[in-house]
């Protein structure tokens, strides 16, 4: 069971938003720092703009910040809006082809145990990812987090 | 967010089993019935004796029949074991290219909500699935339960 990229990446440019809340964060430098695609992160920002998650603001000078506090973005939220409608068996969704639709119990006893996934997730909200803050700073400083060197320059100090 | 066909395949089969507990089911029969894939299923039936959860015997006269009472079969036993380890964003695989692994909390927080997930899911058994036996049945039965025929039945008898 996987979340989607959309979600994954929107977890993630909230934790940068959250990080640099005193300035616009541009989507490229997002990008840049997270090594990942920018025009994937552009759909994943306007999503979270629909959601109400961040502001956006166009032009030069322009970018993105958060639209409420971190404490006030429940990742239960987040996740709801980014993933859209649950469908997490055939029977959820269009063109099903599964003959025991109807009489089978299977679709109510999902939506329960997703909205226990749903309802935990919203315990916790931006502030609970932003708990490490200078190590997440650290990790997202351009030249430093590369996890396939780090290994070899321990190797060498401890030489 | 879903399930693996595998576990949804999974799950269609317990019940077919858990309709039928005076007898052996054949796989093919279980595939027809389901208009599913008999392959696929051969493989989901492995994967539910090796968890336990059905006996298969071989040879003229085999089947596959459930190895324990419906009321003993929990369903997030069953789906924990046919969807393996739960890796929903990027940093649970193998391969993880995201920066901020380590410090962030994500992780975790992502464990508890799927473990509240699978919780839910123990609070019911193979028994609540089989509530509408007797609909279940009448669904499984060739001829009787094509959707798209039922319909144009209605609109006939209508007129």
């Amino acid at each position: 069971m996987e979340l989607t990229f959309y979600t994954d990446y929107a977890l993630r440019v909230l934790i940068y938003a959250g990080l640099y809340r005193d300035r616009l964060c541009l989507v490229s430098e997002i990008a840049e720092h997270y090594r990942i695609s920018r025009n994937h992160l552009m759909k994943v920002t306007n999503g979270l703009a629909r959601g109400g998650f961040v502001k956006t603001f166009r032009g030069k000078g322009g970018g993105i910040t958060l639209a409420l506090p971190p404490q006030k973005i429940r990742l239960g939220a987040v996740v709801r809006h980014m993933e859209g409608p649950i469908e997490p068996v055939e029977c959820f969704r269009a063109g099903n082809q599964c003959v025991i639709v109807g009489p089978c119990t299977l679709p109510p006893i999902l939506k329960d145990a997703f909205d226990s996934f749903l309802s935990t997730l919203d315990g916790y909200t931006l502030a609970d990812l932003l708990e490490g803050r200078a190590a997440l700073v650290r990790r997202l400083s351009p030249g430093s987090a590369n996890p396939k060197r780090k290994p070899r320059l321990a190797h060498a100090a401890r030489r």
